[in-house]
């Protein structure tokens, strides 16, 4: 026993941000009541709103508030080119490149051991996306694992069809990492050293 | 331009928290939207109450939404035995030791030059926990830094003259440390060999 039970449940709810072990969460706890206030208010009021009404944009389905994020609402990016990404951490980090086209976000990738198809991590919506578009190149950033090489494949099969030019981030990006690790140069480079695939 | 207004102000609001960069803080709202909003949700409430609510312990001064802390609260303790420390962190460091005294928690050190003087650091409320206490030995537990070390003397000063015991935690403390870092048993071993001080 020591903490009284309001910082005992608010050490416990920090313990849920990823990398916050018991130690951490009572040093953030406690430097919040001692020297921020407001800004644990404000952090509060941010978690509560986003939480509530942070949804998904309806054209490339990364996390959003309104109809269409940023980047699908912005009139003056390339509409011939598509960047399809597993997550929308990742729209962030291909950004940061200074790349201008547009984006579709996957839930994840495929992972038939987890059950998880097409239909699963939103195949169906690229689809429609495609079909609605007038894209002429989709560029494949999904991760550089395993399930993210697999993943892109597959939406190649799918999308080669179509008359789309489909390319893979290549160049510089690590075997085996996770995309929004790799430092903007190094993404920067993948992207201008993309590959064509071919069936 | 990338993240939607609601995700960017999560973000920024994080970035309060000791230790979080942009990029942490980027991971935690993207991970807490996309896998975790009931915990979100949680840790917002959670937060919201504790920055309203937590006050200070009548008697010892640490944090606490009620009148007295659990420490304060518990009839089973050694009244006769006070150990003050100057944070309410380092009364959860010294209750794993195992100790089962009293406390006073200090608002920090000395700090003449920031113009942090008696009165700022709870010296006064100091004297009157001791002056209707019924303590025959106080524990100097603040940081061994050179403010902590200053503000264990200046104590011992004032509480030798009213007739108790002062001893300050010794073995195993590193000089320049804080004292919530150290590990419980260094912490037990710097307990047991505290020294009584004489002016
Ligand atoms: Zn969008
Ligand atoms: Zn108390």
């Amino acid at each position: 026993m020591s903490f009284s039970p309001l910082i005992r449940q608010l050490i416990d709810a920090l313990r849920i941000l990823p990398g916050v072990g018991q130690k951490t969460a009572q040093r953030m706890a406690l430097q919040m009541l001692e020297r921020d206030r407001s800004g644990g208010q404000r952090l509060a009021q941010a978690l509560a709103r986003a939480m509530d009404e942070v949804g998904y944009c309806r054209q490339c389905r990364t996390l959003c508030e309104e109809e269409l994020c940023p980047q699908c609402a912005d009139p003056r990016r390339d509409d011939t080119l598509l960047c399809i990404v597993q997550s929308p951490v990742d729209v962030f980090a291909v950004e940061q490149t200074g790349f201008r086209g547009r984006y579709f976000v996957l839930k994840g990738h495929l992972s038939p051991l987890d059950g998880l198809g097409p239909e699963a991590i939103g195949i169906p919506e690229l689809l429609g996306r495609v079909a609605e578009g007038s894209f002429s190149e989709a560029i494949l950033a999904t991760n550089p694992t395993v399930e993210g090489e697999a993943t892109a494949h597959y939406i190649a099969q799918l999308l080669i069809p179509k008359g789309l030019t489909l390319s893979r981030i290549a160049h510089g990006v690590p075997l085996g990492g996770e995309l929004d690790l790799v430092d903007g140069g190094t993404l920067a480079h993948a992207l201008a050293g993309r590959k064509t695939i071919t069936l």
